[in-house]
């Protein structure tokens, strides 16, 4: 039986990156796509569950059934396995991301969001963003990657609960290296822009930069991407801190 | 100096819990409330990235200063922290939730993305749900567990990047037993109900229902909930699984 791929993002289905990874994939099994009808950057694992979803089929695209969502990238993947596919999908790719989703970002992105929700349902997943927040950027050297990485992951499969966080340089080489490693520690260094309507009223938008805490770290995404290199992080959706024995400060019974 | 208590949820400025929150916290230190002006279940870590946030100053409520965010329980807690407080908060407190935040329902979140959102800071933070979606539940069984714990954690803090998931049953004893634990192993039984609109098109609504796979298994949130006892879960906002020889077969460079 051919492999049945589903592919899913957060720039929504009209992204270019989507419709590359599409072509990635086509020649390794049956791909079907669905995709938020919006933009869903920053969405995480957010569903939708206090209003209806919508549902169009599209156009095939490169041999891809194509539907969108009215949803987040969690609501398309549960569309997904729970109504529109035949069976449960042998892989969840999702992305391929306009713009990065190393260290931190991993826990805001729509993309691993997809990727997360798939590693929910049991399914081997993988998220692929390219460091380049162009819309037209050039996604021709993912193609080998996602390639390889994708034909291993359908061979080997993935622990259970881990999936794959997937950063490819803007600046990839021919012989592209790649690096398992981790997050870097770092934290986004925020501020709200403050601007004011035409009825006089305040409104603010969100603003700011990521500060690496660790740039002469060589084990952390952060490092590799820099230094060109694709960067792979297994991540775990249960986050639970197992060392129960740091909190023995916590009573097991309020005090009296 | 007096302690400095951030409030926020997931349920929106109008919600009983977090009001039931603040009554609770407010003999502890200055309270300020930053919460979304519309319910916000499910929203995970989300973030407005694309669309300008309005925060609107409301009365203030027991003592502490209220305000409603345009947006997702991270924004509140962003703003708060960049925008709003006169300088870090000592603490994020989260909640008090209508629902339970056990098992998976960590990650899908909203409470716990503010917790969390907390935790990117560095700042020790705490979500709390109660065992009961009742609009009207009864919340007084409630305040002495968090008087206890953000007692606890303003003096004994928290480690780097971990945050506590706390959830109360809502059938809690006089004198109340807690235990730190961790998530059970479980995942949603999700299915779409279909309907059909005025106009004859269809729309989706998710339901289904939550399968424990460990029932049995006495080292978990959901048991401990089961048997009237409050969990307590170190969650860690890092989700980098550190087991890289897992993933030998992941090659150092594409293959020519």
């Amino acid at each position: 039986m051919d492999k049945l791929i589903l592919v899913s993002n957060d720039d929504g289905i009209e992204a270019k990156g989507v419709h590359e990874l599409i072509r990635s994939l086509q020649h390794l099994g049956d791909v079907v796509c669905v995709c938020p009808e919006s933009p869903q950057s920053g969405m995480s694992m957010a569903l939708t569950v206090n209003m209806p979803l919508r549902v169009k089929r599209l156009p095939d695209y490169h041999g891809a059934q194509m539907y969108r969502v009215s949803g987040t990238p969690v609501d398309c993947v549960k569309m997904a396995v729970d109504n529109l596919l035949p069976r449960k999908p042998d892989i969840v790719v999702s992305g391929i991301n306009h713009g990065s989703n190393a260290a931190i970002n991993v826990v805001y992105s729509g993309t691993m969001g997809a990727a997360f929700e798939g590693c929910a349902y049991g399914i081997p997943s993988i998220g692929f963003s390219l460091t380049s927040h162009k819309e037209d950027a050039d996604f021709t050297p993912c193609m080998p990657v996602i390639d390889t990485l994708v034909r291993l992951v359908l061979d080997k499969g993935l622990p259970d609960g881990i999936c794959l966080n997937v950063n490819m340089p803007a600046n990839m080489s021919e012989y592209q290296e790649m690096r398992v490693t981790k997050g870097c520690k770092g934290r986004w260094n925020d501020r709200y822009d403050q601007y004011t309507d035409p009825a006089h009223q305040p409104f603010y938008w969100l603003a700011g930069k990521f500060i690496n805490e660790e740039p002469e770290n060589e084990d952390t995404d952060e490092w590799c991407l820099e230094h060109g290199i694709v960067s792979i992080v297994p991540v775990k959706l249960d986050p639970t801190y197992m060392h129960s024995e740091e909190f023995s400060w916590i009573p097991n019974k309020l005090s009296q």
